[in-house]
């Protein structure tokens, strides 16, 4: 077949051990997620620059846009490293593969390599399937051998293959077996339900490989949380497969996430599973196929999360000037992730130096500026401020210091909210600004659905002539907490607000008795950061 | 010293396994967690009724924050099942145990465990402590025996234990040794920074285990995502209690998280931890908890969150029809969670009767009421509504399906309310309400230090007369979040209000497009809860 070209890698990777992603079919199982044709072939690009050596791409012939997506795929790109995979089923129970409309529609996809799901649970035989144990083998070896004999590379997924071999071990066996002597490349033993822990895997992992022979690979679900783990285990027993998902996308808790799969087979294995450098890109590469999917990136996710090197305990901070290594499991870098120092009250001036750097102000080693920057930061932490989740705060907050004076775009002479809840239940919220901005004086009302988008808008109104720039401003988070749990409203309260120009997202905060004012703070400290950031000179 | 009584358990749990809760310390460390003393001691009440044996509080002494929270935790709180620890450093080199203020501030804090942390690792010593490697071996011998010779129970947490064994295993295991001779009762092994994989855990552990006698723990990081599996298999090979994080919280990446691991331990290893039906709150609680640290919960967290249990593959579905055991690893209501089928479906039957239950408020097995109160339910959470945290909201709404009708103490007309900014920096907040009670119209204005103070002052003024009670009423807790991340202020606001009256604490919830409408929904029920719970007959 010449149809398989177009997706033939140019840089085959050792096929010893196989990094396979099922990003496109199970990882799309996830809820909240719906891929389109144009995403898929984004996210594929991603993963090819990556360098996984097999990309699942969707059930073609089951599904309109996933046969689709197998002929723009073939047309559109150019595989540098991967392969693409069909998933689709044995054939139907009473028939043969030959003639069965799902299986064609498997070869007519074009990709060189097919999954086939087989079920290995006797009572899913029964149940689900509605056929004898005997027919369901004979439908993965006809089907098997259909397809080797059409010239393709063929992986078998054994579904809830552990929960199977709980319940009929020598049946699930039987399965593997009758898999492998079809001519399957690949058997991959399935933790469908998630239920498995590590020491569970590695036990049936290694009994099915010595009474098996067959090649293994695993498929693992994260119900208990243990995904990553217990792939790691079926390698430890001897697979050379590894099915994961980018993030750990997929159904209820998702599949084992690729990142850290690969991460630790390369770093911790010291196995070489990607192309030269590709570990590097990892963070971007996670980050960006969370934007194809419209999900907000885990900040927290091994690895690549933006807190995966995030430092906040004073204690660790002075350590980490002495030596990273002390308290990083890994060089970030490794990853393509960086290490960040948390402005927090617990931090000396060791993290303040460190943060400077990060955040592109040299502190140049000043004793006595960096002494200024951590008197201040703790005096404003002791009235609340927070500058942990407010990076663009405290780089205002040390470029004023460091350059002797706040930058000023504008300057608040006064301003007014009024919120008024009318008899028939509806509200109007109402607000007025008057600031100086150039040399001038405006006086600016608007309305919103609330006081703070009021004063956000009326703000807008005041300052776009001077500043186009603004329009490109979004708040996409607001967050409020009152400080000090023993006055309620009377407290002080602290505002958070992340804003984005499109590209990048900056938080700010703001301390106020007042919601309101406290809001007003944050306002104005986004609008400064993201004219300063937007390389506006300050008018004032 | 009778100061410990007030934290001694009722009702012991085994002690031959530990499940040893340190959210309050080390989940502290997470990026974007800032808890005040009343957020502690809400967490520690939660924490006790899911039936952890031990929570670790803070560092008295090092932090006043931490010091306050174990002098209100004795007064305020009468632990069901937990006891309550405070963690320390061992001694300074070259001093004396006995006249250390640091430790001298552990015993004061009258915590009737203390957790101290100790170098494990030799480079460690060197780098960090600055001292010799024998000197520090003193230091655990001289700060465990002097605290256990006056009455406490002591754990040892050997800090970054796997990388310093693998440096230098003797000397890390002297560590442990010296620990053990000393007194203290369990020995903990902390993956501090995070890099182990759950193989290499159980060899070490193992391995120590034999060669020390010395009980063991185990207290994992996840950065390599493998937390959860890494306490695990510290299990498997012998170590008898866990340090968990609810909902894994922690520095960088996080903590093993205390959920999975306890089902884990309690469903897979069939191993008693909690008390009797402590697992079916274990969602409950999760959320709960989030709320306190104001963290969306994470809707993808093994076994509570809002997908562990979702199913969207038509596959799945049809087969879940004949057997949900098909495509689940447990039976979701094991861990108080439940199946959803695409669509948000999250208050069932079961729990709004038990909930009712829970409340004082008989159901009586009326199926249409039921099925009238899950509708609403299901129709204000799609508005925004949270009831997991607002259970006096939630109680009104059943009172007000029950009984037909809501109570009523006075009839709002309309409110409003300003806030001015002066040219002088300083502000005015003002609100004026016009409502109804006990047959009179009255409209009141007060000022306030914002805006939702001043309604909240302005209400009082003009329901005072009618309900002397309200005097009582505090508001103690004031939490705005905005949902939906994309619009910013244009989105709905949600806040949760929690109010006391000297005794009892209660949470209600508003949502409005507008945070002071929202506020005003929350105060009114805070009120209507507050005075029904009074004893005070509804007016209107």
């Amino acid at each position: 077949m010449t149809t398989t070209e177009a997706t033939q890698p140019t840089e085959a990777l050792d096929d010893a051990f196989h990094v396979f992603d099922t990003t496109l079919r199970d990882g799309a199982q996830r809820e909240g997620i719906n891929l389109t044709v144009a995403d898929k072939l984004t996210i594929a690009r991603h993963l090819d620059e990556f360098g996984v050596g097999f990309i699942e791409g969707g059930w073609p012939g089951a599904n309109p846009r996933d046969t689709e997506f197998f002929a723009r795929a073939r047309a559109e790109i150019r595989f540098k490293n991967a392969q693409l995979v069909a998933f689709g089923a044995t054939r139907r129970a009473g028939g043969d593969a030959a003639s069965d409309p799902q299986v064609r529609a498997l070869l007519e996809s074009g990709a060189p390599v097919i999954t086939l799901v087989a079920k290995s649970h006797d009572r899913h035989v029964e149940l689900a399937l509605r056929t004898t144990l005997e027919e369901n083998l004979e439908m993965v070896r006809d089907t098997v051998s259909h397809l080797v004999a059409q010239g393709r590379r063929v992986f078998v997924d054994c579904e809830h293959f552990f929960d199977g071999y709980r319940a009929n071990a020598e049946y699930a066996k039987s399965v593997v077996r009758t898999a492998h002597e079809a001519g399957a490349d690949v058997v991959v033993l399935c933790d469908t339900n998630g239920g498995m822990l590590p020491a569970q895997i590695t036990a049936v992992v290694s009994t099915v490989l010595a009474d098996t022979g067959a090649r293994l690979g695993i498929h693992a679900q994260d119900d208990t949380g243990c995904a990553v783990a217990n792939t790691l285990a079926a390698v430890d027993a001897g697979a050379t497969h590894v099915q994961c998902t980018a993030n750990g996308y997929g159904e209820r808790v998702g599949n084992a996430n690729l990142f850290p799969v690969v991460a630790a087979l390369e770093i911790k294995y010291g196995r070489k599973v990607l192309p030269e450098g590709a570990l590097g890109e990892m963070t971007r590469i996670s980050h960006a196929i969370a934007e194809v999917v419209n999900l907000t990136p885990s900040t927290h996710q091994p690895y690549v999360g933006v807190s995966a090197f995030a430092h906040k305990a004073g204690l660790h901070a002075s350590a980490i000037k002495v030596d990273p290594d002390l308290y990083q499991h890994i060089d970030p870098e490794r990853v393509g992730n960086t290490m960040r120092m948390l402005v927090s009250d617990m931090a000396g001036r060791a993290s303040i130096e460190l943060k400077g750097k990060e955040l592109g102000v040299d502190l140049g080693g000043d004793r006595a500026l960096i002494a200024r920057v951590v008197e201040r930061v703790k005096e404003r932490e002791l009235a609340g401020y927070t500058y942990e989740a407010a990076d663009a705060s405290f780089e205002l907050l040390l470029r004023a210091e460091a350059e002797g004076r706040a930058r000023k775009y504008f300057r608040v002479e006064s301003w007014r909210a009024i919120v008024e809840d009318r008899p028939d239940g509806t509200h109007a919220n109402e607000a007025t600004v008057k600031l100086r901005a150039k040399g001038e004086r405006i006086v600016a009302t608007a309305e919103g659905n609330g006081p703070v988008n009021a004063l956000d808008r009326a703000l807008r109104v005041a300052l776009e002539r001077f500043y186009p720039q603004l329009a490109k401003f979004e708040l996409v988070d607001y967050k409020v907490r009152i400080l000090e749990g023993k006055h309620g409203t009377e407290s002080t309260t602290r505002v958070l607000i992340a804003t984005t120009d499109g590209t990048r997202e900056w938080n700010t905060v703001g301390v106020a008795p007042n919601v309101i004012a406290a809001s007003w703070q944050a306002l104005e400290d986004a609008y400064t950061f993201g004219l300063l950031h937007a390389g506006v000179e300050p008018a004032e």
